[in-house]
This record gives C-alpha cells, structure tokens and sequence, in this order.
C-alpha cells in the first residue's frame, strides 16, 4: 500500500492545522479560530483548500453562495454523486474542528482512494459551506440550504454588524447572488450527502471510541417564561404573605431537570435568568427564564413540553403566582437515513471499532440537505465534549479512524448498498 | 378639652405634608422624596421643624452631627428626659412617612399635651436623626450613634457619589464634627427611646389594626453563595453527566424557602441571584446568589443557618456541584424592653386598639439607642405593606390613634410605670 490510513490522518491533521491559520484572531490557542462568511479569511482559505483539491486532481468551482465544491470524478458512465462536506465557518472565538474537520475528512479520503487506486462507481463532491453557524449574518445553514434549493432570497438582505447586507458581501466574493437557484442539486443525481463532524459532547470520550454513528439530527424548541410575583421588603412581609417569583422560578427549574432526567431521548435546559429587582433584600418581583428541550423524537418533545407545561403552571398557581409562557423557536427532529446508519455502523465494525449509535443534540447542515436526499453523520470524539471555544481538542489517530470508516462505507456503496 | 385627639392628628398629617415638599424631586406623587443628610433639603426641613417646635414653645438645638434636638421641657426639678424620634432622611425616592412620621407624631403629641395643659414629670426630647437609611455616605444609623456615644470617627471619612467626605459636609451645614462626642445623652438623664414608625409590611392592614407594638427589631445575616458547575452545549452533553449549577441554584432557593415557612420567627429571601454564560442554549457554569435571614431571636437565625447550609452542601454534593460560600453581613436582633412593651400595649388598650405585638424585620434607629438606653417601639399600618416607594401610604385617621396612644404611653410613665 503506498499511502496508509494513518498517512491520510496525518495528512488530515496537517490541512487541519494549515486551514485553522485563516482567522480573524492572531493567537490561535488563546483565541480560537474566528471566520466569518464571505470575509478575507474565507476568501484565503478557499484559496488554500482549491490548491489542495487541484493536487488530488479534483475539479473545483465556487458557486453563488460561495460554497467550494471541489468533485472527485468516477469513470463510470452516468455516475451519481456522493456529497460529503461540513461548513467552513467557525463561531466567533470557536475551535479548529467544529466544521472544518468534515471538509479536511473527505479530502484525505480521496487522496487515500487516490494514492491506492481505488475506483468507485460515484463522484464524490467534497463541500466546503459557506456559513452554517451564522455568525455574521445570523443565516444559518446559508450553503446547505443553496445546495438543497430552499434557500430564501429575502436573506440577501439580511446585514452583518457593518450594515453590509448578504448580497452584497456575497457580490464582492465574486458571486452573483441572483444565480443563486442554480447551485442546488437534483435529487435524482445525487445518493446522500454524508457528513463528519466532533460530537460536542461527551459521549464517545466516556466511552472510549473514536467515532459513532449519528442516529438524527434533534428538534428544539424555546420558551420564554416570565413569572410575576410582588416586590417587598424581604424582612417585613411574613413568609405566608409572600409572593416570590424566584421561588417560582427555582420550581421551574426543578421540574425541566427532573422530567428530562427520567424522559428517555429528552434533553432540556434553563439556561437563561434575569431576576427583578434582584437586590439582597428584596423580595423578588419578576424572574424571567429560558426553557430549551431538545429530542431527536418530535413526539417525545411535544408531549414532554405538555407536561412540563401543566407541572409549571399548577406549581406557580400554588405559589399564588402568575406567569406569560411564550414559545420563542421551534425546530423538528431530522432521521438520518435508517440505511445510511447501518451503512455507517457496518464501516464501523469493519474498521474494528465497537458500532455506537447516538443522537445528534446540535444542529447541522444535514438539517438543511435532508430536503435533496438522505443524510448520514459520522461523529468524531472531542476532548472533554468541549466545542465552540479555543480549547476544542480532538486526538489526531481518531482522524485516521474517521477516514478508514468513510473509506469502508464509499466502499459498501460501492458494493450497491443502498435504500432498503 | 380645647385641642383634640382628632386636631393632634390633622396636625400631623399637615405637617407631614408640608416637610415633605423638601426633596430632591419636584414631583412628589411620581418621584417620591429623595433627602439626603447635611443637603439643602435637610437645611430647609430642619429650619420649617424649627419653626414649628419654637411654636410650641420648645428649645431647639442642632447637634454636631445634623440631628435636631427640640425639648418640651418638664417643670419638674431634676426631670430626666424621654427621647421620641426617628430620622429625617429618605431613601432614594421614596415615601413621605417612613422616617419623618416618627419626627412629626411627638411633636403632634407636645401639641396636644400642652394645649390641654398636660404636665409630665419628664422631659420629653423630640429628635429627626440626620442619617438613619445611609443613602449619602453609606453611613447607615449615623444620627442615633451620636447620641448613644458609639459612633466611630472614622466614619467622618465616608464619601458621597460626588467624593465630598462626611466630615465636610456636616462642616458646610453648621456642625463642627470634632465636638461630636460631645452631643452623647448620658444614660442617667435618659428614660427611654420610643420610636413611631410605619410598619413596611402587611401585618396591620391585614389585622385591620391602625398601630401595633414592636417585641424586637430583628437580627440580619447574609450570605453569598457561588455555586462552581460546567458549562456545556446545552444539546450534547447526556443529563447524566451535567453540572448546571442552576439547578443546585433551585435547591438552595427552594430549602432556604421551605425552612423560613416551617420555621417560627424567621423569614429569609434569595433576592439576587447572576447566572453564567446566561444563554438559552448553554449549560449554567457559575451561579451566584444572595442569602438573608432574619430573626428577632439570634438563636433561632443561627440554628437556621446552620441546618440552611448542610441542607445546601447534601444537596449540591449529590448534583455534583461546587459552592463558596462567604458570609457578607451579621446584625444581631435587638429587643424592645420588655416594660415599654406592656406599657405600649396597655396604651394601645387604653386607645381602645386591640394591642398587637409584632417584630420589626426592618431595622431602626432603636439598634443603635439600645447602647444608650431601654428602648420602645409603635408600628402605624401603612397601605399595602409598601415603604421605600412613592406610592407609600399611611390613613390620615390612623395618625390620631398614634397620637392617643403615645399621650396615654406618657401618662402611664408619669404614674410612674418603669423596669420592674
């Protein structure tokens, strides 16, 4: 063999490093790495990554929404593709790997094909998204949603903390935004889109494996709770006479973590308090809070947000309270493909690795590419489940492992694995 | 009878009017009323109570540390001196009774027993302390120290908003800070500090009473508790293994909550509570919060403290959670003597008032006269329970039910009721 697995890790790591340096920040371990849609340090690494494609003979074009697509052709006739890719963009201050990881993965995997001659009856599009966090123009799955064909255009207006709107940075990109319909896929030319990605969490590291398998991308949704009791001095009004919305609050509070803790496939959060007038001896008037559930099954989570609902609303009515409940967002679950999942699993075990199957509790472009095909993920253990922050850390042979499991799964799909 | 009780009370409630149009602000049903001490709103107040006294034929003087001292003086040779009082100054924007209700109802009372020609083998001494609230230099209790001796120079050295010192404030308005010392009472002249002031809780509005007897004014301890957890995305990390140090938040508000209502004699309050990073969508790292209790009975404060603080450390150990935890004040209660409260309560029974005895959870004046000598307390009902606000409100009717039970309280000294 004239290029290991453990020389496309290597290799792997190398681009990773290389590409992290295309950031706003200076001082990358401290900082982190921060690069924003349609900005210079996208524009350099576009650069970088078209170089490093053309090097594996890929053919490599930029479309409208300033997605990189470089395509590792196959010589079979009428070939359908395989998209596999992550989004280039970081949150302000995040990590490395977050995103960028599932764009250098496919890259060493098609210089592993490559080097050993490796023929696979589909192209395989490597994608680089233009923006998933959103972190300039608050457009989430910006390029994902290109690529699918439902991308809004009344985002274009959409405006970054300059006032420069979507269009034009994307103009001065070198795109040309009304041309945007005519990046997205047909369904019929493609298989799915694939995509690696660190868990964010802490599962794989407790469990000591590399990678896992993503079973669905989960729903959220977000409530705003205000609870409203009545200010006073906090040494005069007898306990009986109080109404405390921090005591409401603090019910709340128990109630979310309990029933997440004893619901299966729930997870949820208070992550937010803002307490009125929040003095050390004042009894409090107003606390408002954050609720979050999240569950990769719509069903779970609407019924536990009934629940939670009703425990809510029967506990502060106790407490001879009130309370405005207003549901802020809402996002359903998307399955990965139940046959993309075993495909995944089964490249798993090939490459000797115990097969983990777990939910995704973050959002991805999968969300966005599940409307042109099926999506599969792949998740990469990261050091302490820490993500979006400059000490994200993944340990350097799980990439060899990454690529040897998508190196097993081109070839089960090669081998005509495919919708049951 | 040539002056009322019923005159003695509209005079207060004119009085009380009229003082507070010395304020800050400009619109007093809005702004409420904002006067700090050594102002010119101090200045103006003190020369209309002046007035008012001379009418009455009182000696006035001002002492070193802005207090007005007006005596209506006993023919008795060798009289000791009865100090009624309360302070003058206001928190900001706030009410026109907390405070200068305690200034005005003596002298209503010097009013009614001198026009009905009531002689009293005391002296009575009717002071508006200059500082009790601490709004200007933080100098909480300054007017009532002075007079029971235990003021610390060093306060002199407290500063404003604007930088100016204590020191030279009380110099630009007339005093001469060094002969502060000299402005002590020595307890052989004195009887006894008797206090009227608004309840600033429900108690009495809810009794249908118009004043009620103070037992004690109560101890005050706070606390701030840092609860240490970690922060993750809030969709990731499995409930199991997190560490929301909100949630060890809501156990600690909901023990401290649940242990002021089983217990007699003590309320307490989380009033303040900061939680970080704060977002919707991350887990809760560091929880800060306040804690206070309060109790006229320092045993029963700290055994609650006590059993508080293990109930939080079991409960935060088993959410695998850290705390600090600093105590941040102390305040020991202090008790009316018990012979001036069945001598208030006989007076409120003479008023023909069913006599209510109830403890203040505010503190007064009477923690710092309680160094000088045996002090008394009468509480007025007071709208709502309200105080420190514009909106606070006494019933103009309930001033003259204040007024009687003071003139019988004297009458009942004068017989000659004192310590058992």
């Amino acid at each position: 063999m004239t290029f290991s697995l453990e020389q496309a890790g290597r290799q792997a790591w190398q681009w990773l490093e290389a590409a992290s340096a295309f950031s706003e920040t200076r001082d990358i371990p401290r900082e982190g790495v921060t690069r924003r849609c349609a900005t210079r340090e996208h524009r350099e690494l576009l650069e970088a990554l078209t170089e490093w494609m053309e090097s594996l003979g890929m053919a490599v074009r930029r479309d409208n929404a300033a997605n990189l697509i470089g395509r590792h052709a196959s010589a079979t006739p009428g070939a359908r593709t395989l998209l596999i890719g992550s989004h280039q963009d970081t949150v302000p201050n995040g990590g490395k790997y977050d995103g960028m990881m599932g764009v250098i993965l496919p890259l060493a995997l098609v210089k592993y094909l490559r080097e050993n001659a490796i023929s696979l009856p589909f192209h395989i599009d490597v994608v680089a998204f233009s923006d998933e966090e959103g972190t300039r123009f608050s457009s989430t799955l910006l390029g994902s949603k290109v690529l699918a064909g439902t991308f809004d255009p009344e985002m274009l207006e959409a405006t970054d903390g300059q006032g420069v709107t979507l269009e034009s940075a994307l103009e001065a990109f070198g795109c040309d935004p009304a041309r945007i319909p005519e990046d997205r896929y047909r369904p019929e030319e493609v298989i799915a889109f694939l995509e690696a990605h660190i868990e964010q969490g802490p599962q794989l590291e407790q469990a000591s494996l590399p990678v896992g398998v993503v079973s669905a991308i989960t729903g959220i949704e977000r409530h705003q709770i205000t609870i409203h009791g009545m200010a006073g001095h906090a040494g005069t009004v007898p306990m009986a006479l109080r109404r405390d919305a921090l005591v409401g609050a603090a019910e709340v509070i128990r109630h979310l973590n309990a029933l997440c803790k004893e619901t299966e496939d729930l997870v949820g959060v208070v992550g937010k308090i803002e307490n009125a007038p929040n003095g050390v001896n004042v009894i409090p008037q107003t606390t408002t809070l954050s609720i979050e559930l999240r569950s990769p099954r719509d069903a779970v989570r609407r019924r536990a947000r009934e629940q939670l609902l009703e425990q809510i609303g029967a506990s502060l009515e106790a407490l001879n309270l009130t309370f405005d409940q207003v549901q802020t967002y809402e996002q359903s679950a998307v399955q990965c493909s139940p046959w993309l999942t075993a495909t995944l699993e089964e490249a798993v075990q090939d490459s000797g690795i115990d097969p983990r199957v777990l939910f995704s509790g973050a959002g991805h472009d999968g969300l966005a590419m599940a409307e042109l095909c099926d999506i599969g993920m792949l998740f990469v253990r990261c050091r302490g489940g820490v993500s979006h922050h400059p000490s994200e850390a993944i340990e350097p042979e799980d990439l060899t492992a990454a690529v040897e499991v998508l190196a097993h799964a081109c070839q089960r799909l090669a081998r005509g694995q495919s919708p049951a």
